[in-house]
């Protein structure tokens, strides 16, 4: 029986040593490491492409850009999903479900939008062996979907404020190489489409929105992001003006798109007749939002926390928190042997009563090296070890996935310290990673401090005029060869604005753009991006 | 400010009575009875066509077959899934996610379940103008997504058993007349699919399954099912059985399928070579099973306790539970509704302290007869009715939507009496529905009393040589005109098994098939069916 559903023997060429068995004479022993060949330093993409795979978080499958999210990974999935979930019932927002197809004439409906997505849509024509009377698209997103029904469903100020939410999959037929929950063609997310009387509500909850989404990164997943605003040129097709929550991967020095809080003003409302009566008798168009967060989000965890062990996994998401390892060794007798095994059982009971999701791995065919490896490379947090020496000193060993710190503790102080230590290692992993991103964040204010910045591999902190044209040419003049940049690709790759932080910088008066030279207006976030 | 997002006011054709306010002189008062006009016993279909919409479960979309499931129906699916996730979660069943995409290669390997399929599956063709190389299948169900990984993930016994399940849109693209919940094109379902070492593992699975699937009807939906085996003719394409729970719908007399459970036996595991090394070393294909459970469910559960009224919610499964409706009447001073208010507000918060799903109309723009139809057509369980004489007599009316009984109760009393209340309607729904399904299976021998029961609409338990050639016989022979049967459709629609009953009755030796005259082999339960 395996340990949980998912969970293979290792491959044939992977066996993992027998335990007290006679080895056969003259054959040699095999102790083969697990999974992991790449190294994180070594070769970035190489070692993400490998701890996805070996961690069991997903599978390739035949069709390019869609993977397999199997257990390990979708269980991460649900606690966000359910947790986000919570949060937004709280406000107010219900959940439906609009359908996966969309009609050509609904798709085209507001023209920005259909510019920004055509390219990416796909399309069913046939069914059986028939040919459909009207080609139908597969929903990129579900404005245009759902909008037609807001017109019907809004008529008076009474009807607002109206905000529905769906957990669905989407699909995006793009060509950028595609990376497992980075970029996808198929991916899961929610996406939040609301309708308010006044521009000031719809301004609020994009703001509350995007602050739920910095709580799914930075208290969740334990990454931390930036807040702000996108550039006119990078904001979502049709919006009025989108935030984001930006993340950065320092081995790629890439800013990476987190989740997006867009308000999209009154132009989809007047697209879509989405009109209602006010409180004094006149007409007005709706204001609207809408949100989306992703599965992309898993992908920025794994590359802000693994090593070169494998993924390492926050307490707060990790389908296992504890695993509990009973080491018998061959020297102890039947007594000892079923002693140890009450006591993890115990352990194990506690853990759970606390609230815990904990495993035991007993599996009598593997040894504890093996087992350490192999639960470090699926990230679990907490390894919880007990041997006969703990067993003699009526303690367990406990050891962390993210420093390798060891601790014994009493059996009688198991089940208070391991929350707290849970909780600390949340919170610890949380702080590295910001301090890490705080060394990758350059704030200058020149041309030259802006590339060198770029050519660390960093963010870009710089004063800027806000006009796109300057932007369009940034990401131009920055692209370009760099002998010592690894990756050819990130070498030729421009920069781009992240995002406008909401969090700004003093701008002293007489501020120049670093770009073009005309007065500052703001201070923009920088960076190469995925 | 809506009671609930989704719920806009009502359209301009049944405008509601203002309360209190100046009528202009000369203009006549609209007070329309909220949306039902057709009646279940008058005209079925397009009563049901009009609950759903006036309900607002469902709004029609602009492709054929595809509905949006609005809040209302939506927060069903919701307590039917999380039920049902956590049921399974205990068994040791892992959520995951498998593409929706699925190419011409991997869909046809099983033959006989790409017969089955094949005729309804969507094919996309092109992304943005250009045309994909080789097309993709949209999935209709995922055998033939995730079964190649489990070839590769099942190798030893030890990696079994392996048991996933997902929780997914699939689209099946059905000619025959599409009907909200019953018959869509897309639908939302959570699929299962299982592999064990051994059949015994897997038959005791399938039971498992069927116990939950009849557990969420009878104990959710409070909707009656047999539990059965389908004929081979009717079983899914591929698979070794089929089990399923049937429900019946009385004003139609046809049958309609609620959930499956079918055992795959080795049939797939040969096509997809998922092989795994036992204990004793040899080679051997593992035992699968595949089980499903639709959004079908909740049309079944609108079918079966719907009235002219609207439609019926069991406590169990709806959105809310208990509304309360203070009724302020305009002689009431400033000081006397603002008790009420308060009185309210108490109940209210009591019933939520207790765990019940809550909501107060305190409109003012609505009067008391207006919201109660409001709430009715909705099907909400129970009303709690607070006028200025139940303020005098410190009570409060409780009025139950499935019988109408009402009983006043002292506020102190209110916490304690409405969760029994609610769990008396539950049963008193379910109690109520078996024994009009009992009426509705006859248990005959011969010909004649088989189509005399089918004539009155009703299922026939019937002796059965158990031959798929006389079970196509039957079909034939039971089709033909009705001159009594209003429903044109249903008259020329010939009976076939809906299953043969978990539950048998005594097969005396020497009883015949009722349509063959052959030794039967089982009492086979046969309708007409959806």
């Amino acid at each position: 029986m395996p340990l949980h559903a998912g969970e293979p023997t290792p491959q044939a060429d992977a066996a993992p040593a027998p335990k007290g068995k006679a080895k056969p004479a003259g054959k040699k022993q095999k102790e083969t490491k697990l999974g992991m060949r790449a190294t994180k330093d070594g070769d970035f993409s190489e070692w993400y492409s490998q701890v996805v795979i070996e961690s069991e978080m997903i599978s390739h499958y035949d069709v390019s850009g869609c993977y397999i999210l199997r257990p390990w990974a979708y269980a991460i999935w649900d606690e966000i999903k359910n947790w986000f979930d919570a949060e937004i019932k709280k406000l107010g927002v219900q959940n439906a479900y609009f359908p996966l197809f969309i009609t050509e004439e609904a798709l085209t409906t507001e023209k920005d939008h259909v510019e920004g997505f055509a390219a990416e849509v796909a399309w069913v024509t046939k069914s059986g062996s028939s040919d459909l009377d009207r080609p139908l698209a597969i929903r990129p997103t579900s404005e245009t979907v759902m909008y037609p029904f807001y017109r019907d469903w809004i008529r008076s100020h009474r009807d607002l404020p109206l905000r529905l939410n769906q957990w669905t999959n989407v699909v995006r037929w793009e060509f950028k190489h595609p990376t497992p929950f980075i970029r996808s063609r198929e991916f899961l997310w929610q996406e939040g489409h609301t309708a308010f009387a006044t521009r000031g509500e719809a301004d609020a909850e994009v703001h509350t929105i995007l602050d739920l989404y910095a709580a799914i990164y930075q208290d969740l997943l334990a990454v931390p992001v930036v807040r702000g605003v996108k550039s006119s040129k990078e904001k979502f097709a049709g919006a009025l003006y989108t935030t984001t929550v930006e993340a950065f991967i320092p081995h790629t020095g890439r800013g990476i798109q987190g989740g997006t809080s867009h308000c999209l003003g009154q132009n989809f409302s007047k697209m879509f007749n989405i009109e209602f009566e006010t409180e004094d008798g006149t007409r007005a168009h709706a204001w609207q939002n809408s949100w989306g967060f992703t599965t992309r989000s898993i992908g920025v965890m794994i590359m802000t926390h693994g090593d070169d062990r494998g993924v390492v996994i926050p307490p707060r998401v990790c389908a296992v928190q504890v695993v509990l390892i009973p080491i018998p060794s061959t020297k102890l007798g039947e007594e000892a042997r079923a002693a140890m095994a009450a006591r993890a059982a115990e352990i194990e009971a506690a853990l759970k009563t606390a609230g815990l999701r904990v495993r035991v791995d007993d599996r009598d065919n593997y040894t504890p090296g093996w087992k350490y490896n192999y639960w470090e490379l699926r990230g679990v947090p907490l390894r919880l070890e007990l041997g006969p020496k703990d067993m003699e000193a009526g303690v367990a060993m406990l050891a962390r996935r993210d420093t390798g710190a060891k601790e014994s503790v009493a059996w009688a102080d198991v089940a208070a310290r391991v929350p707290q230590l849970l909780d600390t290692i949340q919170s610890d992993m949380l702080a590295k990673a910001k301090a890490t991103l705080d060394t990758c964040i350059e704030q200058v204010t020149t041309w030259e401090g802006f590339m060198a910045a770029l050519e660390r591999k960093h963010a870009v902190l710089a004063p800027w005029c806000d006009e796109e044209s300057v932007e369009e040419d940034v990401k131009r003049r920055s692209a370009g060869k760099d002998g010592e940049n690894k990756d050819a690709r990130e070498a030729t790759m421009g920069a781009k604005t992240l995002c406008i932080p909401l969090e700004q910088p003093e701008l002293p008066e007489g501020t120049m753009c670093f770009a073009s030279g005309k007065p500052a207006k703001n201070w923009a976030l920088w960076g190469r991006s995925y």
